[in-house]
């Protein structure tokens, strides 16, 4: 039985694999609909084809105007100008302002040629049949838009790597661009390992356990952007795990195994994975809890994980690491951190120093603010992660945490 | 045209129509496979029909034993215990142990009768055949997992309203549950108005903008759970909004209409939906910023709600508006605030006193930590949105926010 000879600090481990493995795969793209890349991560540089907006438009409702004829304008002493013409919206107006001249403008409308601002509504009124008494003086530019002013022609308006969100589909639709390339979707293959574990449907024998990892891995990883395929369940037989880890290998960008619960079948995985490829396991014992035996791996180019089998241990390490995984290999940019809830900690918690924690907590409103109540449980309880919203990190410096804490909570 | 005479504060704007729908919607629910229902719903209370697990189980790897044979074990006078036998992974053992006897067990391995604790590995050895000695005493019941120690029988395991994550998949697969009743997916209904408005593929003209709108407000409605259906560009014409606003009132659940960007045409939207159903326009003015104009109205049941024909206002008020009420119809318990990320503000920020403001802010990574900097722009312009990672809020009570503050970053 081997031991955790060298435990690897989580944070080190996930950069050994990361730094390994090349998002070559993003090179493989496809392109879709802009209303189908939401979530995905774009793989090219996008660059405005024309400017933005590609007129002068008005802010506001009011007037087209020369901002010199509004100079001075008061209440008291208000400037008059000529309405000579309303700028249809949705067209290029036809007339051009001389001086003296102004022309009704709405919202959005675009500007005429000879105008340099726009006075508002309600800082004019119609004195006579097309003529406006202005009582506030508008300086050039004033409600206007310019041209390109939001994007200018050529400027980088998408960068590759960067994940597809509305906002990001409204600058592609204001720009005209309909469809664009994104990374095609990771696919994750998903073999669980176990003599004891059997298909969720099947008829249950005492001493056996369903296969809860192969669905709980499956909705992280799909829930991830990428696509998991089931390989089903092994035996806990070094052949046959090996048969399907290589098939997965060929079929799959990622795989992971999940190994049945005892030492002896957590170094098998080990060794499939050894001998699926060079250079094989890179860490094998991560200092963490939960997780502590999980393989990270690295065959043929490609990344191999195998998570213990216990279900709290599995989903919370593919957290740790099948997910920055996908994300890496998706070619996306991790320019922003994860976001967190703060919550006051309600109770000590204590953690081996040089050891990273994962504690499931509840939240908890209370008029001061949200508390985070560790819903705690002997490890491979896996309702302790569904009775709980998020998880909280002591981290390898720390011996622990004290109740009345700040803590950041992290949804799963 | 109309003016804002009462702002009404965005809270509560937001609980006056919350809290006049109904998610009556949430009735009509769908039968799915636990894999897809990762970010539904769930509809229905559900109970574990059988304990879990379903019998004793090993935490370690070791030897099943009577605690009271090992107790007063030590490494100088360590326990001799019979090794009889060992427990099969996957099946049930076929013996029972007396006193004086151990079967050698692994992790997940089912305890045999008999036996009320497990000795780890590394507290003992094989002494002789059949034999080995404890070197450490165990308590009754220790290394073990007692029946329904995850959960009893009939145990409340998932409630109605709940979101489905991987662990409440997770927890379904255990116990043997393989689909569930989800919400059925909301329908939103999307129009857009204006006569500058083409679509997004179409050849556009001096004075004409792509419908930008329908396709950010889409990717919102889609990525917060339920489904888009666009009835297209509607001239700014008040017969012709209002059939196609019946028309989405009649096959949705909400319906979205984004005005034209003048006020004559805010106030077109107003007189439909007042035209619509009864009560009509519930708010019209938020003191928010952006997003003064949007409309909240209730139609004979159905929230139709107006939002300002500018894009960014359009979006952030989606935001802010949408997605709340699709979790509300869907039956979403709102248990879990949203998360942020801390950042610190790189400039001051001035608001009017009594007015919600929704700035976007860039993360910026810096030794101390990240910095939120302020993506400036006019409210219409779609790349602030696009260049930015979040939104920061100045609340009402606040007339700004000073460089050096820390700000909590909410990601869209």
């Amino acid at each position: 039985m081997a031991d955790f000879l060298t435990l690897i600090p989580p944070a080190q481990a996930r950069e050994l694999l990361l730094s390994r493995v090349q998002s070559a795969q993003s090179e493989k793209t496809e392109l879709v609909e802009i209303a189908d890349s939401i979530g995905r991560i774009c793989a090219e540089d996008l660059s405005a084809p024309h400017p933005l907006p590609q007129f002068p438009r008005s802010t506001v409702d009011g007037y087209a105007v020369k901002a010199k004829d509004s100079f001075g304008a008061s209440e008291s002493t208000p400037a008059y100008i000529n309405l000579i013409a309303e700028v249809p919206m949705g067209s290029r107006p036809h007339h051009s302002l001389g001086s003296g001249e102004a022309s009704g403008i709405h919202t959005g409308g675009m500007i005429p040629d000879g105008c340099d601002a726009v006075v508002m509504l309600e800082n004019a009124q119609l004195s006579r049949e097309n003529e406006i008494e202005v009582y506030r003086s508008v300086a050039p530019g004033e409600n206007i838009i310019s041209v390109g002013e939001d994007v200018f022609q050529g400027q980088l308006v998408l960068r590759r790597g960067k994940l597809i969100r509305p906002s990001e589909i409204g600058g592609l639709a204001a720009l005209g661009i309909t469809e664009l390339r994104v990374a095609r979707k990771i696919k994750v293959g998903i073999i669980s390992t176990g003599d004891e574990v059997v298909p969720i449907d099947a008829d249950i024998q005492l001493g056996q356990v369903r296969d809860v990892n192969s669905h709980t891995l499956a909705g992280l990883v799909n829930s991830s952007g990428a696509v998991s395929v089931l390989y089903g369940i092994i035996p806990d037989n070094f052949d046959d795990i090996l048969v399907t880890a290589r098939r997965a290998l060929t079929e799959c960008d990622v795989v992971l195994i999940t190994a049945g619960s005892s030492a002896s079948s957590r170094d098998k995985t080990a060794n499939v994975i050894n001998r699926l490829g060079e250079p094989g396991v890179l860490v094998h014992g991560i200092n963490t809890r939960p997780g502590k035996p999980t393989i990270l791996g690295l065959c043929e180019g490609k990344a191999v994980i195998g998570l213990p089998g216990n279900p709290v241990s599995a989903l919370v390490n593919g957290i740790l690491f099948v997910v920055p995984l996908i994300e890496k290999l998706s070619g996306k940019l991790s320019s922003t951190p994860r976001p967190s809830i703060r919550a006051t900690l309600t109770v000590n918690l204590s953690s081996q120093a040089g050891r990273e924690d994962w504690q499931p907590v509840k939240l908890i409103p209370e008029e001061m603010g949200w508390m985070a109540d560790p819903v705690f449980g002997k490890s491979n309880l896996i309702f302790s992660l569904s009775f709980s919203d998020g998880l909280i990190c002591i981290r390898p410096e720390e011996t622990g945490l004290s109740a009345g804490e700040i803590v950041d909570v992290f949804l799963f």
